[in-house]
């Protein structure tokens, strides 16, 4: 072999797909079979990046959305040059490599977001090059364009049936994000076999309906036609571009090509010996000729790309030096050196003022305390601005070319928005949060998921937290929701009670940077509660006590403990003030973050010694079951709720002063 | 007033609704204003019903998609004849009223579906459709169209921005649904105002590449338009049509008409005085003049409707006497008399035959013993046939024309199909199931809960139900999904342990005919266990005692109690037997069922009177403690799984019997 042909190239990832999937007898070799040739020429030819450095600001972003075909990106970055060596694709699948079943941000470099959970990925591409778009808007200067590099996706036909699709696909048209190129595998072919059963859509007429520019009936096969098609996409302008290939899944197996049998599972060691032959590829498993392997890598095509960019940013730096370091802090995603300062002074402010508001109310004023200090915050609401109150002074479409944009209209698009919160902070850049009710994050459950599994720095912001909303009634009441939330590990959930806990729920929820945080706010009003500054400083415990019993022996222990959160902390204060001296309140705005607290300080706030324990919040009562054990009682709520106004509904449900007196006593 | 005119008629609708969401102060005039003109023509000249009798089988179908317009549908109950009395109207909103905030159908005749979690009215109509498709294909004969009917659809931008509106309206074109017409209200405006800003689709040319019969620009306040449009519709063949109406949201109010203020608010006092002038209409809050109440009134036409179809029943009963007691069957909901007796019979049988398979197979093989007894068992899976094994023997798919079609393959639509089961359910006749991973409840996730919520006898089926479904990782591992289902109040969730009880647990959902049940199973085999006829009799309880302790005083206590589910019932057995003889083990294949039992059953399997107990699921620990306690403890996974096989996979995360002894042993 003198020079490699392009086939050869894409043979390089077949048979690296191929071999690894039948070592592990595990994975999907038919995908990566059949986009070999397309990765090819978009990796060799276009795509523009550093293997030598994976997090080069302005590479490229490339989404494999139909994730299962994770060996295709394993190939890819194994093939030009990052670090993944061979002996990582030998262990594919296997307990502590790197190439998991599904591509994992945070186990693999060069892997820019988690996918497998269909459809997802192209929502978190939509959010990298909304990112870029925005990053570029704010920082790019005349013959500056120091941000400048495009989002490339990889889709199947299962990305297409999800309805996420259509949410992103949707916006990513509304904004016209021409950067983003995206590659329908149109290989006829899902799981269950051939679409025409379940798949009839006009796909190029659909997207074309979004807005976006469509390039129609490529041969996938073709390296020419994908080349054309590409430099075609370039030349878009204001419109996102989707490239429809024609390609056979599993492509040169004799046997399975076409299949959906070469889908999901190995494809056996006699025909993978047959495809071998079929594609004239004479290697041993793992093998890649030397000629093939010089003409793959990328580390030094690489390494000038970015040597470029660097002399560019430094002339940049020159010229714009704070807007240089304003963009450096923000792609190395560090608070501005004053945020925690001025952030403690708002809260303590509020903790002196003691406003009475809803805690919507409550977010939306710490976000128009914060959001002037953190031009990284990006945000919006699924069409419910004027109700989750996630408008403030400075918001500015998105849509628009403004250098402050800051502010998404996302439409009633819940899922979809919450994946591209994912992405706009898997790019780098910024902290975006989204907002809906409480009852539908259901509608945007995997990707809140996903923001923990993948760590994402993402804010969920949650109102109209419980049947307190009144009369939009049980469709609209969450019950069940936010004991569901915490249970997503990882993920740090917020209910606070009154004005001053909000503000410090937003600001735990800007300073985690490791993962996302759910902000549940009430609709309606929440007492201010007095806290002496110890008090104040530990709401960011997740847990404390916000009412000490009176004891004649001040080192025993209360006589009994009432914990609540949110609107119930009002409530647990007023049937403390009843109940008598030797009654303590726990707040516990967050279970997530009071767990993390050391044993220690759990045992101050929660002493063993007792078991009097009553739980009070309008949710599922049994989540309370790990704080009140089985000698405690709850107030909470296990059925739907009901349409009324907020005062019938809390009589009903239980939720006032003499039930909580009663439930109290009833523990003897 | 002598005739009343058509906007008469319209405007009745307007004022009801003005009137009763002014006097809740609370509530959304914008829609039923804006769409009066349509409802009007609808009901009035088209939509075949009987208000006497809102369960007439062939009656046509109505959807609000946009529920929370629901003042349009309780003022055409109300003017229609339905026993909505206008009492029930002014107390809009309030507790105990049948008119809640959304539409309800557990709680007003008439309503067909709960809606207002947009996007999810038209996926229910569109399994209304398909329900009536198949039912017209098995029981209609020559001369005999006993089921004939149309499904009706309201729907506004929300639901068709969301995803699911993607999901399902790709469904309903390749089925062909023509019976199903959809109203889309294109009034320009969201919550967040004029949708210019985030909704810019080329809507019909996104509904005609599904497959749609669509009808662009028809004026949806010009009773001429709307009816030459019903009509097109009507002479529509082999494809749903879309109308699109536009509209002018708040039509009629001079200072809200076309503003996203007349959205979700009460007018305002002075702006209804203001609309009553406008309008020209001169009549009290609440009152409908006589002319336009005796027009509207449906009860003769519509009983003179049923009597027709009655008697073509009738004959229908003489000609095909079994066809005929078949479909009355089905549409009761009644079990075939059999049914129950044949699967106590399946069940002794597995139990002692003891087959080791995946409770997947488990689940197959349960629905290949049941199906041939229920015709009304139709289902499918999420693109994942051959995963959740949700094929049998006799399935046959819902695009074909034959009489027994009764397999859906949904493509990769999760949240889609599972609405779509809840159409099904609702229209009468069917028992659905649907399937995909258990991960990907997630997807789904709201359509369950109103599946919950409307008491909709639906079967949710999830497997690879935990890390053991090993190498796809933890995108496609649950791990808190288990607890969150189980928190949906009224949900039924199942994890059996073997064969047998995944037999119990599909008869408990088929027998439930008030609400839903999931069904989670392994990917994995699973051991057979033993029992006494007495513990086969127990599985059907939720939770019962599968191991009894050996005590030297038989009346005392045990010393142990492990508590396990699914894939942790065989590890549990294993761990007690080398725990010893004080060692009980409760297998809970439902924690919902086990709650409904009485007290002194379910102190017989969990006495108070011993703490010592661990409970062991491949799930968040949490979720045990209202069984443990805080003085037991819990062998479970509290964070993300990984990729891997499943061996090293449960080693890692504490799924083996030395783990288990040494956590049962640290109790001390």
């Amino acid at each position: 072999m003198t020079t490699p042909s392009r086939r050869d190239l894409a043979n390089a990832i077949r048979f690296l797909a191929i071999d690894a999937v039948q070592a592990a007898n595990s994975g999907h070799p038919g995908m990566p079979m059949g986009m070999a040739d397309i990765a090819e020429v978009l990796w060799n030819d276009f795509y523009s990046h550093n293997p030598g450095n994976p997090k080069w600001s302005n590479r490229d972003r490339f989404v494999l959305s139909n994730g299962h075909g994770s060996m295709l990106q394993y190939a890819l970055l194994h093939l030009a040059g990052y670090d993944l060596p061979i002996e990582e694709l030998k262990n594919f699948r296997q307990l502590g490599s790197r190439t998991p079943g599904h591509p994992e941000n945070f186990v693999t470099e060069g892997i820019e977001t988690t996918t497998g959970p269909l459809g997802q990925g192209i929502a978190n591409a939509v959010g990298m090059a909304l990112a870029e778009k925005l990053l570029a808007q704010r920082f790019n200067r005349p013959g500056f364009d120091v941000v400048d590099h495009r989002t490339w996706v990889f889709l199947g036909d299962g990305c297409l049936m999800e309805g996420i699709s259509h949410e992103v696909a949707s916006l990513a048209g509304t904004w016209g994000l021409n950067k983003l190129v995206a590659f329908w595998d149109d290989n006829h072919i899902s799981i269950d076999g051939n679409t025409d059963g379940w798949f009839t859509d006009d796909t190029p007429a659909r997207f074309e309906a979004y807005g976006w520019n469509v390039i129609r009936g490529v041969d996938g096969h073709d390296a020419a036609a994908i080349k054309a098609a590409i430099e075609a996409a370039l030349a878009s302008t204001g419109k996102p571009t989707l490239i429809c290939c024609r390609t056979t899944i599993g492509f040169g197996s004799p046997n399975k090509a076409g299949k959906e049998s070469s889908h999901g599972a190995a494809l056996g060691v006699d025909e993978v010996q047959a495809t071998r032959e079929a594609l004239g590829w004479n290697h041993d498993a793992f093998a890649i000729p030397q000629a093939i392997g010089q003409a793959w890598n990328a580390h030094a095509a690489g390494q000038a790309r970015e040597n470029d960019w660097n002399a560019l940013f430094a002339a940049y730096a020159e010229a714009h030096p704070q807007a240089a370091a304003e963009f450096q802090r923000r792609m190395r995603a560090e608070l501005p050196s004053d945020f925690l300062a001025q952030a403690d002074a708002w809260i303590a402010k509020l903790q002196a003022e003691g406003p009475v508001v809803a805690s919507r109310k409550a977010s939306q004023m710490a976000i128009e305390a914060f959001a002037p200090l953190l031009p990284e915050l990006v945000g919006g609401s699924a069409d419910l601005a004027h109700s989750n109150l996630t408008l403030w002074k400075g918001s500015k479409s998105v849509a628009s070319d403004d250098a402050d944009a800051n502010y998404v209209y996302y439409g009633v698009r819940e899922f979809g928005m919450t994946a591209i919160s994912n992405g706009l902070n898997l790019h780098g850049g910024f902290i975006p949060y989204d907002a809906t009710f409480l009852v539908f994050s259901d509608y945007a459950r995997n990707a809140v998921r996903m923001s923990a599994l993948m760590g994402a720095h993402a804010i969920h912001v949650y109102t109209h937290d419980s049947i307190g909303l009144g009369e939009d009634g049980p469709t609209h009441q969450p019950v069940e929701h936010l004991a569901s939330l915490r249970y997503i590990p990882d993920n740090d959930v917020w209910r606070p009670c009154d004005a001053v806990e909000s503000a410090v729920s937003w600001k735990a929820a800007i300073v985690r940077t490791d993962g996302p945080s759910c902000l549940v706010f009430s609709r309606q009003n929440l007492d201010h509660q007095p806290r002496s500054d110890a008090q104040l400083a530990d709401i960011a415990r997740g847990g404390y006590v916000l009412k000490e019993a009176t004891l004649k022996d001040p080192a025993g222990a209360p006589q009994l403990i009432l914990i609540a959160t949110g609107s119930e902390v009002g409530l647990a204060m007023q049937a403390a003030e009843r109940l008598g001296d030797g009654v303590r309140v726990v707040s516990m705005p967050s279970t997530d973050v009071f767990e993390r607290q050391d044993a220690a300080y759990k045992e101050t706030v929660l002493p063993k010694a007792c078991r009097k324990r009553v739980a009070i919040e309008a949710g599922v009562s049994d989540f309370w079951r790990k704080y009140v054990g089985l000698d405690g009682a709850v107030v909470g709520i296990d059925t739907f709720g009901a349409s009324a106004p907020i005062k019938p509904l809390m009589q009903q449900f239980g939720f006032t002063v003499d039930n909580v007196v009663e439930v109290a006593k009833s523990l003897g």
